[in-house]
């Protein structure tokens, strides 16, 4: 099983779910007892995963938590990677771009340095930014299409994220690996994006603090096929349920109810 | 002088100067001589500063050449940002971006951990992805506008690009610390951009390697008030000009050669 695609699907299966935990483990945010650890973001993200491995379809990492702390983060971010046991997917948040010849060096530093599975890119700067990305063919891209913040309005908003998800949908065809980062915010958008693209996975922020509508998402989201198709991505709300020593057992609790909630609403009796 | 554009517009004074010379020191196209040296990337740009600073109007570190050797790249970046004169503006071309929360922590990676005086963001997430970097008021934030390469079609053309210089533009009227990334290879662009954004300065890679026209570039990018208002970036025509031993030295002979061919064509004598 080498492609990024039927690895998570295998695990959406063997762990019956649809939940991706975001390790966005700002150290402002850590529970206090994380600080009495040598290094508190890599212990806490320790706890967190041994929490709730066998709850999730994939881990997503974002870099802007690690990066903030210059090169100790970075190195923070490759001993993280290193704690996710290997049948889990992990999900390089990046949102990076760049024309060819500098996005080749992006894509060689997120799956061949630091080993993640996937990646998230920004589309902006088009087709030849994103083929080195696509040309890792074991990996997954998830490319911005619709983002869950207010400022998807800006420019996404009215057509072009629906130009983004017809190409994308286009760019799949050749190695299979061209996903789409899809918010929970927008469910009238998410019902076109999945009737441009029927067999793309989307990965989905904005449930959770962000407030999207779990439900309606999940309905308008689905894939028809199989009822998978979407990567349900939670962060602050799992990792950080609870500020005291508990946190790990309050993830875990938080978690496993999401991934029941997402269950009920796909019909899948858990 | 605390601004991005006063010191920029101080050293394109000084240096007489609107050159800029991207550190795109990819670790598998230096010359061979570093190689010898204990740390061949900083090694490698620190000769390069010193045989150029007095040449050019800023610097410009791509963070892909760097990422790309892992948290030992990311020290690189480090190390190279505090070899360059403090009187030098630097930019980060990150071409970063992300929701409010999570951008404010590429702004504070960026302009509070490592004291990059600039950045180049991507414009496709929409204000509240922006505004983080627009709040440090003394750093320079250079928006995606038109990309130098093919894909700038798929996604910025016909209209995107205006869209983003109009908002830019008034975006701008807040701290006056937003520019615009517009590419060397779309003179007819080029014009309508300024047209649009008459007082912005524009950061324009595409020149050299990539084969945009200088002449076609600077008639129809400058300032009109000032003669000013464009930072040309050449990376790899100038810091790979020679292979051998004396790669310093052909790259300030190139930087010379075009700073002159940017002050003949903007009718500056030197």
């Amino acid at each position: 099983m080498n492609n990024f695609f039927e690895k998570l699907e295998e695990l959406t299966r063997a762990n019956n779910s649809l939940l991706c935990v975001g390790l966005d483990s700002d150290l402002a945010h850590l529970p206090k007892i994380s600080l009495l650890k040598k290094n508190p973001q890599v212990w806490f993200n320790h706890q967190v995963i041994e929490a709730t491995s066998d709850l999730v379809c994939a881990y997503k990492i974002n870099f802007a938590f690690y990066e903030s702390l210059g090169s100790e983060g970075w190195e923070n971010l490759t001993l993280t990677r290193k704690l996710i046991p290997p049948h889990i997917p992990v999900i390089a948040d990046t949102k990076r771009n760049d024309i060819g010849n500098t996005a080749r060096h992006y894509a060689k530093a997120i799956f061949e340095i630091l080993h993640f599975d996937a990646t998230t890119v920004n589309p902006y700067l088009g087709y030849d930014s994103l083929e080195p990305f696509f040309q890792f063919r074991d990996k997954g891209v998830f490319v911005l299409c619709l983002t869950s913040n207010p400022g998807a309005s800006d420019f996404q908003l009215p057509d072009l994220f629906l130009q983004v998800a017809e190409k994308c949908r286009v760019w799949n065809d050749k190695f299979g690996n061209v996903g789409l980062v899809v918010g929970a915010t927008y469910p009238e958008q998410m019902r076109e994006i999945r009737q441009t693209f029927p067999e793309g996975w989307f990965l989905v922020p904005g449930v959770g603090a962000q407030q999207g509508d779990l439900e309606t998402v999940v309905r308008t989201g689905l894939r028809l096929t199989d009822n998978r198709g979407l990567i349900i991505n939670v962060s602050r709300s799992i990792i950080f349920a609870s500020a005291e020593a508990d946190f790990a057992q309050e993830a875990r609790a938080t978690a496993e109810k999401l991934r029941q909630q997402i269950n009920s609403i796909r019909g899948i009796v858990v």
